[in-house]
């Protein structure tokens, strides 16, 4: 078995594909990894949260990424890494933006369940929307065992 | 559905079953995302690497995390981070806990060809056997939807 980089355009259709990532967010160089809804589209990664911890941290420091991955053996995967920007779609200055990673996400079965789920545990209130944030690709890299290909 | 935060038992289980995590680490506030083989006994998480950035990034700065998740849905999942201080596992200083590793991690079904494969895509030497490190766990947190219990 060897291992190969995956091309841009390979690691590009992987994220197409993907339903769930691992966002990696760091503050004063901790790193936190928390699994996250996704949806790829041209040079941006949707999701949505709640208030918690990784939005803190994102708010305070913007560099995050996102990892994806198909394993289906230790000798059978794919993992692609995206780096990038935290962008927060907030009213008014990100309406358009906001309304259209609404309508990516909803796409995805109950995806607002967890959203609505996570923010009554967090902060015991259920009557705030969820918050939608997207990041904004800056560098892709991605290994494929070569069983994969 | 409603989420709750997991015992420290109930974190300790879920690694206990975990073969995979995401490996989180940060340089310059930058954090980087990899999946990893790994083992988890008492207060540390056991897995094995080559030379490559995450190595690189950890020894520079050794705040570590790391992702373990079941996901069956949307709505019935659970996610376990543990953070904790990376030690590389090097002899004659940890030659005890480095032999430890890798009896812990040679249970794993062709464990070494990864880490093989992944030297010679990095490196283009395949000589060098893999190096062998661990996350002595500081905190555990964990999250688990209400289907999921």
């Amino acid at each position: 078995m060897a291992i190969s980089e995956m091309s841009d355009k390979e690691c590009r259709e992987a994220l197409t594909r993907a339903h769930i990532g691992r966002l990696g967010c760091a503050l004063d160089n901790q790193p936190y990894v928390v699994p996250i809804s996704i949806v790829y589209e041209e040079d941006y990664i949707y999701s949505f949260s709640t208030a918690g911890q990784k939005v803190e941290w994102m708010r305070e420091n913007p560099k995050v990424c996102v990892q994806t991955d198909e394993i289906s053996g230790q000798s059978k995967w794919l993992s692609v890494v995206a780096f990038g920007q935290y962008q927060e779609l907030r009213e008014p200055l990100f309406e358009i933006e906001r309304a259209h990673a609404r309508k990516l996400l909803d796409r995805q079965h109950h995806w607002w369940l967890n959203a609505l789920a996570e923010r009554q545990l967090k902060v015991g209130d259920a009557l705030v929307p969820p918050l939608f944030f997207r990041i904004r690709i800056e560098s892709l890299t991605g290994l494929v065992s070569a069983e994969s290909e």
